[in-house]
Order: structure tokens, then C-alpha cells, then sequence
């Protein structure tokens, strides 16, 4: 019986074990897409306890509690913060094989030195030391990115954001690593959410010039890319709960909507197919990357959607996107010359396989188009297995840009760590079988790439300004 | 090499084989899904012999004989019983990897004592020994039953039921478990099924009052519902081909199909969409647990329907289910505060991540949604263990209700230890690789839980008042 | 750790070694779906390189290296032969865990005797002994099949063909394998690829007189099955993007697409509806068999397939297919009595348990409805186990026709053996794990069943008339 999470966790082999301590284990981080508050970060903020960290904002501890049947009050209420603390070690235990275990115990392991299992009887012990320890120094937001190696943090930033703490961070030489805006325009592409989109219109136009019609707004959104590409921007990001596309003329549609009017579904589909390939278009030309993250359904609850509002909890695994679409609009940028570099992610696994052999079609002049990570839902060891195997075999697990933590706490980043042992226990089992040679030279190669250097490389990240 | 099916079937480490046999082994069995016969209960039916047993009403085992190219003769016509199972018996060896090849055999061993394989060459002493047992005493069904610790038996009945042979197992106090009706209104809920539609209307209305309009419908639902509660009903349960929805007036659609008009697909949908929401508010009122079995295709075979009419051998895997619609329906109940306790099984292996999360999205007022056992042609090894692992990842694996059997067999109650089996090697194998404390308290718990204690907390069943 | 790709490869166990060194290895091959040229076969073709025998046609190969990034000038371009092997030789290592990787080392290990791994550093090497081996005797297109005791192979064929090339084979004595050709009728059925459409008509036309309507189309393709049979076609072809299917009148359709008027999605749908029923009805008549490929999305890059046409690497996994609609089909054909031996082959791993479990549906006259090996982008370690499993599970395995290589390239019949390690691999550590008992009698047999006599006997196939 292997000790429990201990330095050999999920290595199974010698291989593995070698890979992993000797090539990822000490590679920098590229977390090219997050949704860290870049206030925080340039604030260095301090947390009083572990429910600062880890219960104020993350959605996947509250979805535990509450399928465990903790009360909404020690959730997101207002019980005091030990109360929370105490409600979420005691379900601890019942947590068995879900990430949030392991995500939470290589916290407490990586950034506390805490090895003890959590649960009922640790709390108060284990809340006490980590209260200790977040109120002595190296525990601000800063110094828990810079000590898992973090070199570069795209977080998730609106188009009319005024990016303030990013160029104020950005000024900051003595933060050692980059946070770099990512531009996500989905509050413009959903014209059928109304009020949303209406008020991203103003916003927007409130910032880059009056918005009364389909140029204007290409002209408003084109200057907030230049803005964001002056701020450092690399990356942009598109979520959909339906990949609607369609070819058509958006002129009238966006007229209705600015009207107030209803649009039907094949409008929709022409204003977000025309907004799509131009957006897709600027990117290109700015060598920027789009990411495609498909397959949500949201705001199921009503109750929750009540009290929280978007991204609260009640979302989860929606439905196949349609190939034939997706295909439409990736052929639609080849075609016109202007396909940038892509990254497509799927929450429902039975997307996997179309997307990963979607990716590898667009490769006529180099292999633009990437099957992204295993993401959200997905983001577990059966997910990352999986995404890797389809990887492995119908595209090129080699050339993959690897992990990011899609997250929105500061201690998320052993993820990267979790997933790198996944990685070198797949590559070191095939050692093992026999099925891939015992080459240390191109097996530590390849880790490396897929750990932080594809990444740069596919990014084209500037790594080389900040001392570490 | 381990020997064959011996006790340590299916649990490859120590761990395991503790979790299993201290803790998961002789913990009683509550089956809240199955379709055995009331009426052979209370008559305690005797078996002469495994056909009768094993082949009277099994379309698993049709399935493998036909495609085996066994003559229906010896499937379901009138050779004699003795020369069926001979033909049953020559097919084993080839069914190696199917669940009906385990189940098989832990039932030889489970009820019989019998370790040999069963083949052509064992045929006949196996039907010699197991004719002999048989017609001795503890072969009846209820022996069948007690045997296995059964305590809760929930069958699956037609709300224009007379509930007769319940009502006299209710009141029989010799007989060591529980045996409750479950409500199953699908008839009622399929209205594009006009025939079987109208059948159902009518024998509901014969019990309960006349039928002539929605209201008269809901009316002799209701009553119906009431007797099936006081029959002892906790459980109903819903099939769905295609899950349709909408909302609207069901009236005027309700008046359409009495007339014997055709109804357009939308009407189909408001009428099934109104009809389920006023059904899950009663249930949700009577404090019973809904089942909602998605995704099966039936009667493909127009030979076999032809032959054996309905569940006879022609169903299989349908389409995966639209997320959106049955999103609507849970957020429905919710916002008007009446959604019951729910269970979601996928036939469909592509609508498993899906099922699994959506059913997390609806804790905001306890963990009302579970995702559902492995059903059917998922109830099998690689079935079982993907259930369990979406539930582990990606919901609450420590909360489930468990296993049922959804059988007509009497000796199908191995199933219930085959699962134990899965369970507790999956459980061992995340000790083992250090991904879990070796921690016995929680994990026995935890076994027990998933085995029986969370079935009895969910459905509320009263286990107190009957001696074992 | 076990050595690279030895004699061991893939298998995990005794059981499997076993399984595999005395069953299945030396079973012949009956290879019942690939792409070879009956020319290159009839004329022996030589390969002067391994470019030659390895880059010429190989999609799966140029797929690797464009998203190498590879440029095209190495790929399909003009760079000289060896530049282009190196090249291919350079990226291997980057390919761990794709097929292709094992596949090229199997056909090194196989036909050459080359147990090096390929990479930058050995290409020269294994160039130049490549090349002397390809210049002396037994390299030759024949010499290349016979040496993986091939007995039967079916290309693929175009209805309007002369089969020149097959009809040569069959007079040719001296080659010890037979060459069928297959009918694969697909461009009369994709009626919307209109002008496609018409060639196909005009090429069947102006050989088996003039097609002016619905029944001269049938009367032409009728006496072109006809040719087909005499040459000695046993096996049809089906290739589906999205399967479309209804019932109505086809003849007004007809008479449209030939005045060359656009059609609706329901005509399309009639007309192929049509088609397919008839055809099929054809095939049961002549005992042919019907494979259906469902499942892939074609020609997704306009720079691809403006450089190449079709099936030139722009080709992918492409959406589910309508369970009922393929449904309906197969009962059509059953209630008529003339469903033909079918198989049902998906490229969407989202079919996979609906395609497996629907074929088991059609057995109520025999096991006419096999459930096909994994094809293409699944043919891989998991893709086949995934196959595998699906059909001990809710299948019959050992009623499975087994492996095919659906292949252009003379030296990929080493995939059978990938396969077969891959079977007997699964099948041993059933037995190794005590879920199948250690009979080596059931289980040789079933093995070789699976490898060659069950495709012989399904498809029936003479094979007693070659030396060999």
C-alpha cells in the first residue's frame, strides 16, 4: 500500500517517478488561462484563514457542501468563518475520489507543509496552524503564485474593462511573473440575452465611442483589442452554451436588437457567425489565440440563479456541440486566410474525440488549431486520462500546451502539479509496457514541452523580462 | 493466476477484500427497482428446474441465445425444458465478458453451492443437482429472497392496479420483508401511443370514476396515488424514449386525443410536459421519490414485437437526451417548490456526465437529485465502474442510493454483490494507490452507506417492523 | 520494465502470452474491408524505399506530420524521397502513444527485421537497409501479403468499375490469396453532391446502358451486382456523413435531381431511403453483406481538399448518428424479409453503445447484425478495447467477424496482429483476474474464431481453392 499523497502520489512506476521529479516537477508555470482578480494580486492580498482561501469564491467546494447537505448559511451565509471551515472538513471524508479532495489536501501539502488527512478531528489543529501561517509573511497573493513558480497568469477580462490594475501591475517590476488580460467578448456575441447585452453595448460605448450600429461596435470592440494588446494580452476567450453559425448579413439584425426587438434563432446565428469571423479575424491579424470553451448549460437552478446569480453553482454538463457547425466557421477562417490560432475545449466528454480529430484537420500551414486541456467538470483523473489518451492517439500529445487551472483561487496552482504526475504516470506506463522506448532524452523533452514550453512557444510569450 | 469466481471475485487488493467482506458482504438489501411478481411472492412459487427459473422470462438470456443462433424453439417455444436449458448451457463459454455469464454462475454458487462452470460437458449434473434442490424445502420465492437479506422489495405497477396481491403480502406478517408497490404512469404520460393511451384511460377510469377531460384524469391520478400510498408505494417510476417537454395548455390536447384526433408533436410535448410536472408535485406532496429512466429504443425487431410484443428482446441504447429540456423540468419544480426526490439513469453511456452533474446542480435545499445506478445494458462491469467514477468526480459518490436490480428474476439478487464487489475494489484501489487515507471508519461507513443506509434515508423506507 | 516492443508486446499476462503465441498469431488473415490497388497487386509492384511503400498514400502519416508542422513540400510535395522519410523519421518520437508510432515499428519488426527504434538518429541507417531489402526478391506487392498469410482480401470498388484488374487476378493461379472486389455504391446514394451524382450516373450508364430514371438506375446497378458476384464480390460498402433515411416515393426525386432542380432534405432523404432498402434487398438476395460506415465529417479544410480532393487528411469524427432512423431501416428490412448480414461500423465513440447494442436487436433469424471493429480514428489501443468491451458486454464477441485494415498500404497488415495482441491481452487477464475460467479449449477456440473463422463463415468465404 502506497502512503497516502505522499511525493510518489499517482506515480505508479519508476518511470513515472523519474519523469516526474526529475523534468515537471520543478517546470514553471504558464497559466494562460485563469480568473484571478488582478486587484488582488497587485493589492498582495492577505488572507486571515482558510476559508478566505478557499470557501469565499470557489464554486466547486460550495457544489460539495451543498450535495452533502450543508446549509446555504454555512455555505455562502453568514455563519462565522470557523463554523464554515469546521462544516466543510467534516464532509471532507465523503469526498472520496472527487478532485476537490486531492486539490485540497496538495494545498494544504505544497503551501502549509500540513500532511494530515482533513477531516472532523484535524480541523481545529490544521485551522489553527494555517491561521498562524497566513498572518506571518509569504502568504500574500504574490507570494503564493510566485512559490508554485508562476511565470506567466492570463486572467479573464471584459472588453470594456479599463485594465487599471493590469497596467498598474504591469508597471510593478518587482512582481516576479506577468498578468496579462484575456479579452472575452461573450456579453457581445449573446445578443439573445438582451439586457446583458445591451448594457455590454453601453459599457463599451462608454469607453471607445457612441455604438449605433454593426460598425461602430467592430470599431469600439477593435480599439479595446489594441488596448488590451498594449496591456500585454496573448490570449481571448469565447464560452458557449450553444455554437450557433451561421453565414448572413448581421447589418439588420443588429438593428432589430437595438431596437429592442426579438431576433429569431437563424438571426442569432448571423449576427454571431458575422461577429465571430471578424473577431476571429482581429485575432489573427494581432497573432492573438482564441479559446472555445463548449458545452455548458447554466443557471439551471432557479434557486441559486436567485441568490447568486451567474456562475453560482448551478451549472453544469450541457449538451454535444454539432460538428458541422464548428467545422463551417474553422473552414470559413482557413479559407479567408485569417484562421487564428485555436484552442477548443469540450465539458461534455462526449465532444472529446470530435473536437481532438477536429483540431488536427487545420494544419495546412502548421498546426494552428490545439485540443485544449480537460476542463472544469472534466478536470479530475478520468478527465485528464481521457484528454490525454485522445490526444495520444488522434492528435499530438506532444505538441499539446498542456495545463491551466481556469481558476479563481490563488492556491489553485498544484493543479498544474496534478496533472503533470498524471502526464508522466501515462508516458512512464508505456515505458513500462514496452511500449514506447526507455529514452530519457525525448521522454524529459516532451514532458517539458507539454509542461510550460509549447505553451510559450504557441503564445509566443515574452518569458525573458522578469527575474525570478 | 486467481482461481475462478472464488470469494475474492472482482477485489484485487487487501483492502478491498476487507471493505467487501467485513463491512459490504452482509449488509441487507433494499431493491427500490424491480419487476418481480407480487403474486409469486404471496403464492411462495416453487421452481421445478433452472429453465423455469432462469429462462421463463429473462430476455437478457434471449438475447444471448438469439445471438448465439439458437432457434427460438429453444428461446421461448415449446421445446422441452430440459433441451432449453442444455442449449443455454452450450452458449455459456461464449459469453465470456458478458454480466449474464457472472450472474449465471454466482447464482449457481449463491443459491446451489455449484462452482463448476457451467458448459455442455456440466450441463446435466448441474440440472440434476439443482432439480433436486429445488424441489426441497428453501426454494420458493420468498426463501429465494430471505436468503439473499432482502428487506425492501419495491415492484413496478400500472396506477389502475388493484394492488391485490401487495395488500395481502402487507398483511401476511410470515413474510421477512417488505414488498411495496411502485407507481408507473407511463401508459398515462404516452399519449402518442394512442391505443395503449386510450387502454389505460379506460382502466383507470373503470377503478376510479369516469374519465372525460384533463381534470377527471388528474382527479382519478390522484386517487390512485393515494392508494398505492397506503398500499405502502415510495418509489414511481417513468420511462422516457424521447423525454419531450414544453409548457401550454394540456387541455385542449387532452380533448384532441379523446377524440381520437392526431396530435402534433408540440401538443405531445405540452401534454406530457403538464402531465409530469402535476405528477412530480404530487410525489413531491406524498414525499415519494421519482425514477426517471432515460434513453432506451424499443420494440426494433418488427419480428420479435410480432411474437412477444413489448420488453421482449428488441430494445436497445437510444439517443442521448436534451439536456435543456430536462434542465427546464428540474428548474420548473424547483421554482415552484415542488420538486420530489429524484433519481436520473441514463441508458445511453453519452448522457452520463451530464446526468451525473445536473443532478448536483439541485442541492440548493438538500440533495434532492441523485444520478442513478448503472441501468440495463450499462449493468455491467465497465457500466458499473463508470457510474461509480462520474459519481466519485463529479458528484457525491458517499451519497448514493446504491444498486437495484431491475429484475423479474428471483435469483437475480447477486447482482446487488456484484456491484459490492466493483464497489469495494474501486474504493481498495484508491487506498492502495495512496489517493485515500487507509482510513477503516470512514470507509466502512461509506461501504455501508452506498450499500443500504443512504436507500432507506432517501426513500424513507420503515425497515422497523419485520423479523429477519 | 519490459523490453521495447518485443514478442511480449501488449500482452500483460501468461494467459495472454499463451493466448496469443499458440492461437492467434499464426491464424491466416481474412482482410474483408481495405483500400489496395488490385493493379499494384496483379503487376507485383516493387517499392524501391520505404517513402514509397510508407508516404505515398498513407493519410494517417501526412495527418502526424502536418501537425508536426511539418511543411507540405515533405509530406505530399516534391522534396526528394529520402528528405522526406527523414523528415517522417525526425517526428516519430513526438508520435508516443499514437498508432502510427506502433504500427511503423511492427512493419519494421515484421517485414524487415528492424528492431531500432525510428528517429533522427537511426533514419540513415534504417533507409539504406531498407532500400537493399526492397530491391531484393520477396518485397514485391504479393510477396509483401503472402507473408502475413492473407487468404482473402476485398478492396473497395466504384459500381461502374471493369474490374479489369480483379478479373486478372482471378485467372491468375499463382497468387496464393484471393482478391474480391466490393461494391461500394456511395455516390448514387449522395444524391445532394449533385455533380458527383451525375458522373456516377453517366460512368454506370455508358456501361450498362443509358439511365433516364429511377428503374433504369436500378436495372443498371442490378446487372452491375451482377458483375460484382461473378468476380467474386461478397461484401458491400456504405459510407455515411449523416445517415438520412424516409419512406416515400423516390421517382419524382429522381426525375428532379436528373432535370438537375435542387432537392429538399426530405427528397434526400426519400431518395436515399429508397435507395438503401433496395439495395439492401439486393444484397440479401445475392448473400452479400452490407457494411455501414457512419460517423466521419469529410473535406473540413478548404486548403486540404483544394490540394488534394477528397480523403486527403481533412477528414475527422463527426456527430452521433439518429438511433431511429437507422432503426427504422433495419426493421423495414426485417419486416420484408431481406435484411442482409450487416455491419455497423461508428467513428463517433458516442455511437459506440448504441451501434453495439441495436445489432443484437436483428437476431431473431440468425446473427445478422454484427457490430464492426474499430475503424480509423479509433483503430487504437483504446478504440479496440473500447470495441472490445463493448461487445462481451452487451454483445457476443465470440460471434465477432473481427479485424479488418481498412488500409491503402501493402505493409499494414501487422495491424491484424496489433489487434489480436490486443484481444488476447483482454481475454488473459479475464482469466488471470478469475472471471473466466483457465479453459484453454473454449478459450483457443475462441480466439481463433474471432481472428479468422467467424469472418469466413459470416461472409462466406471459399478458401479452399489456393495453394499456400
Amino acid at each position: 500500500m502506497k502512503p497516502f499523497m505522499n511525493e510518489e502520489f499517482l506515480l505508479s512506476t519508476e518511470t513515472a517517478s523519474k519523469l516526474f521529479h526529475e523534468y515537471a516537477e520543478n517546470c514553471p508555470i504558464i497559466d494562460y488561462h485563469n480568473h484571478l482578480s488582478p486587484q488582488d494580486i497587485f493589492k498582495r492580498r492577505h488572507y486571515e484563514n482558510l476559508t478566505q482561501l478557499w470557501l469565499e469564491g470557489d464554486h466547486y467546494k460550495w457544489r460539495c457542501m451543498r450535495v452533502c447537505g450543508i446549509p446555504e448559511k454555512y455555505i455562502t451565509g453568514d455563519a462565522p468563518e470557523w463554523e464554515k471551515f469546521f462544516r466543510f472538513a467534516q464532509i471532507m471524508p465523503r469526498l472520496i475520489g472527487n478532485p476537490v479532495y486531492h486539490w485540497a489536501h496538495m494545498e494544504l501539502q505544497r503551501y502549509f507543509g500540513i500532511n494530515t488527512p482533513l477531516n472532523e478531528e484535524t480541523a481545529q489543529d490544521i485551522w489553527d496552524k494555517t491561521c498562524n501561517m497566513l498572518s506571518s509573511e509569504g502568504f500574500d497573493a504574490v507570494s503564493l503564485l510566485a512559490k508554485m513558480q508562476v511565470k506567466i497568469l492570463c486572467t479573464t477580462d471584459d472588453p470594456a474593462d479599463d485594465l487599471q490594475w493590469h497596467l498598474k501591475l504591469k508597471a510593478d517590476s518587482t512582481i516576479p511573473f506577468h498578468t496579462l488580460p484575456s479579452f472575452r467578448p461573450d456579453r457581445f456575441l449573446h445578443i439573445d440575452q438582451k439586457v446583458q447585452w445591451q448594457t455590454a453595448i453601453e459599457q463599451l460605448a462608454s469607453r471607445y465611442g457612441a455604438i449605433s450600429d454593426w460598425q461602430s461596435m467592430l470599431s469600439a470592440l477593435s480599439k479595446s483589442l489594441d488596448f488590451f494588446c498594449e496591456a500585454g494580452c496573448r490570449v481571448t476567450d469565447h464560452g458557449f452554451i450553444h455554437f450557433r453559425y451561421a453565414n448572413g448579413d448581421p447589418l439588420p439584425v443588429m438593428q432589430k436588437a437595438l431596437a429592442g426587438e426579438a431576433l429569431t434563432e437563424n438571426e442569432i446565428a448571423i449576427y454571431q457567425g458575422a461577429l465571430l469571423r471578424w473577431l476571429a479575424g482581429e485575432y489573427h491579424r494581432r497573432e492573438l489565440a482564441m479559446q472555445m470553451h463548449l458545452g455548458p448549460i447554466r443557471n439551471n437552478s432557479p434557486k441559486l440563479f436567485a441568490s447568486f446569480g451567474a456562475d453560482a453553482g448551478g451549472d453544469s454538463i450541457g449538451a454535444a456541440t454539432d460538428p458541422f457547425l464548428l467545422s463551417t466557421f474553422l473552414s470559413d477562417m482557413e479559407r479567408s486566410d485569417q484562421l487564428p490560432k485555436t484552442i477548443l475545449y469540450n465539458l461534455n466528454p462526449a465532444d472529446s474525440a470530435m473536437l481532438a480529430t477536429m483540431a488536427v484537420n487545420f494544419a495546412a500551414d502548421g498546426a494552428k488549431v490545439q485540443y485544449g486541456a480537460a476542463w472544469w467538470l472534466l478536470d479530475n483523473i478520468n478527465g485528464i486520462n481521457k484528454q490525454l489518451d485522445q490526444l495520444m492517439e488522434t492528435g499530438l500529445l506532444s505538441g499539446s500546451v498542456g495545463m491551466l487551472t481556469d481558476s479563481r483561487a490563488f492556491t489553485s496552482f498544484p493543479r498544474h502539479e496534478y496533472f503533470r504526475r498524471i502526464l508522466c504516470n501515462k508516458l512512464g506506463k508505456l515505458v513500462e509496457n514496452g511500449e514506447y522506448p526507455c529514452d530519457m532524452k525525448h521522454l524529459g523533452k516532451l514532458v517539458e514541452d507539454i509542461c510550460w514550453q509549447n505553451a510559450v512557444h504557441f503564445f509566443n510569450f515574452n518569458i525573458q523580462d522578469r527575474k525570478y
